[in-house]
């Protein structure tokens, strides 16, 4: 029942300039809200619609920078893994390891993340149920790493839709591990726009809201200076100038969600 | 922006000493608690799964006990109609008429319950997406009547599970009418058990804390002194004993959402 | 494993004249193509997307026009009805009456369709599973009549889509009743196109040989001379002259499907 | 318009045995019924539901059987490969490599299969439209290798369900690419027997029909000997023993829908 962490960041790393802009804003919020924050930015987006899509600055340079993040900023970093192999060399840079959702059934992934001992945030997959996540979480677990997040955002729900079973939350929490909501992914319109996917992000505040009432661990919610020009996610990430008030709203709604009933 | 609204009541009449009992139990609760309650039960229950299920203690009797519900206890009364010649013999007794989500199409039975002028409750279908509810609204203030409020209680989501979509009531917002979640309804398992629906009650404070977060005029709630014994929805019902400690804990969630952001 | 039964016609009664000229050339297929058909149109729409779309000629004006098409034709004749109230007078004229799926759970109305010992084809709602059908069956068994037809015509799938889930059709045939494919609504797209629903005409046949394949009883096919300024129904409607084409390949699958094994 | 071929084979390769037993079988059904068969079976399940169940008998060993098998009754074999590095030595041994559904949008994994030359058969994502396969297909297609072929085999419905929608075969065929349809896995039951995933094998031969009637390239059925003890997918592989006169029956629906219209 400790206060929530705020896992917020661009969805790409764009550049050293840029990250460390966005995190330098997301470590003062931090101190001025009091919401810890865990900064997170994709070096690789190994899954793209389509394969004109950006794919990113590449490991060893977005490692780089994740490492130049941590230092100026003093804020835990995470990213995203694709493959066993890079599970190793990441893990001696980010804080959290993040499991792409298409990729939470593949066992290899799992025990090579679960190895690296860093903590691990496994976003639920699109076509999982929520108590289908606790096979999941054993895989990890089997490594001897307990340290383990549990991420809904959102299940499929007919085509190019996803929608956010909040009934998710208080179910993954059943494993014992914390769960976190992705108010970004969430209200991503998977595909919806032909060669990206879409999004709306309108919704993304009132999900967290939501996520909040009910009670989470943390929260993950993408934001960048200027979304609509963004490489990726641009429909569905929060302007970086609208975050502070965000967090501050969502920090009160925590409160309340963890006053003793 | 005024504080939500709690509708309330066990889904049928049993009785008029049942329906009192609670009734006065909810009056407390709205006194003790500042939260004003409408009071809700059914005289028929039209669409049971199962044809030898209970239907009800039938419209005479059950308008008969609303009246007694009203007079001895001041609160509002809503229930449910099921035909167009009933919304006029109802709309002399009940303050709210009801539309069952599987009727909200029925284009005759929303005129006439637009004409008798009184409070329209419209479920929305299991089957039918947030922003098609402006047509249903549009069929009854076509009547001149724009007292209408618009319900969600879940969308179909694969077999004999609904699922919450908490985009739903800002999007149904955009009309202008009052938006109502049903948090019973809403984690109901249609048809779950065979010749009846199932239910998942632990999940409906959960969701109804959720929707208040997200920011909504009502929320509706059935409760029974007893619901493991109820004739129907037995299994979604929230106990009348734990009803004060809820709505208090609603109530402060709805507060906070309701501050000036 | 009788050869299936075609039950077609334009989706509303427009006019005598129309009528009779979309039954008599129904009725040249039938004699051409050995398909027995039986006549399908309604006299009433009465859960149009919005209040404006026209609603049709009327039960009276209705009525005769079947009695009409029966006379004429010697066709037999179905269409639905709404209420309880309708079902014995519509009974006196049409063979088979129809309930719409929105309003398959409504004891009254499926138990007086029963009382008129007429055949009747319940439409599947969209918002249920195949094997809650026998429970649907069994209301109507319960007056005496087990001339009982069921009818997939898609289930719910995300907002404003269908899915025709064809597990369905061997599930529902477990109740030992026959069982109808409806291709044209199972293509609907509810409330697509804002104020009416849209539709996916070039699918139809493509699920009508699926369900054939399968093995059906009967499949429901609306047709129009002119689909495209139908008053309803329109994008999912096979024109006219496209029909004897269709209605011999699906007989040759259904053929097929009913050799022995 | 082709006849259709036949992907068949057991769920795992379990040894070199077993797998020769079935390869031999299969042989024998396609010289007798005229339908040409692709061997199928894997050396590894990189996505088991639990980690406690069987993974397969590993690459090196599987290979080494496949290439037995094809060398010993001339079938051309199919196998799944589960990262980029995999792509190239399994070229070397199979005709056909398979991209796992969960896969379906890992560009790396995609492009080093294209490059391999070799034909490629992509599950469509239990998450994904039918229409987004044209970005999958066209990131393999700019390997320069457009030997693609693109298979349903079922879409998220709620949880721990599946359901095949036929629509989904000619819209992937709108891409000019052959479109298979994958019988054993649209009945599988994702999770849903806690620690592994049920099935619906009845059904299995029902869907089969419904996809030749539509009109596909391929249908791909796992089957086994002994099902019921069979280390993975089990209850939604075909007996093989009963192959032989399902294989005849679809050659029928085949025949059938490629008649000219």
């Amino acid at each position: 029942d400790r206060p929530f962490v705020l896992i917020a960041g661009p969805c790409q790393i764009e550049s050293r300039d840029h990250a460390l802009e966005v995190a330098r804003a997301l470590a003062d919020i931090s101190r001025r809200t009091g919401v810890p924050v865990i900064y997170k930015s994709s070096y690789d987006k190994a899954n793209r619609t389509s394969a004109s899509a950006a794919r990113g600055i590449g490991m060893a340079a977005g490692l780089q920078i994740l490492a130049d993040v941590r230092a100026a900023t003093g804020l835990p970093v995470l990213t995203d893994v694709h493959t066993a192999e890079q599970c190793a060399p990441v893990a001696e840079v980010v804080d959290v390891l993040q499991i792409p959702a298409f990729l939470c059934r593949q066992t290899d992934l799992l025990l090579a993340a679960g190895e690296t001992g860093r903590a691990i945030n496994v976003k639920k997959g699109q076509f999982l149920a929520p108590w289908d996540m606790a096979n999941v979480a054993a895989k990890i677990a089997g490594t001897g790493n307990h340290n383990i997040l549990l991420c809904e955002r959102g299940v499929s729900f007919g085509y190019n839709t996803l929608v956010s079973d909040f009934r998710a939350l208080p179910i993954m929490a059943r494993t014992g591990y914390p769960v976190v909501f992705d108010a970004t992914h969430s209200v991503q319109q998977p595909g919806g726009q032909g060669t990206s996917s879409g999004g709306q992000r309108e919704f993304a505040p009132v999900l967290a809201r939501a996520a909040l009432a009910v009670g989470v661990a943390a929260v993950f919610i993408e934001t960048h200076p200027d979304p609509d020009h963004a490489p990726s996610d641009g429909p569905n990430m929060i302007p970086l100038r609208a975050m502070e008030a965000l967090v501050s709203r969502l920090a009160a709604f925590d409160g309340l969600a963890k006053q003793a009933d």
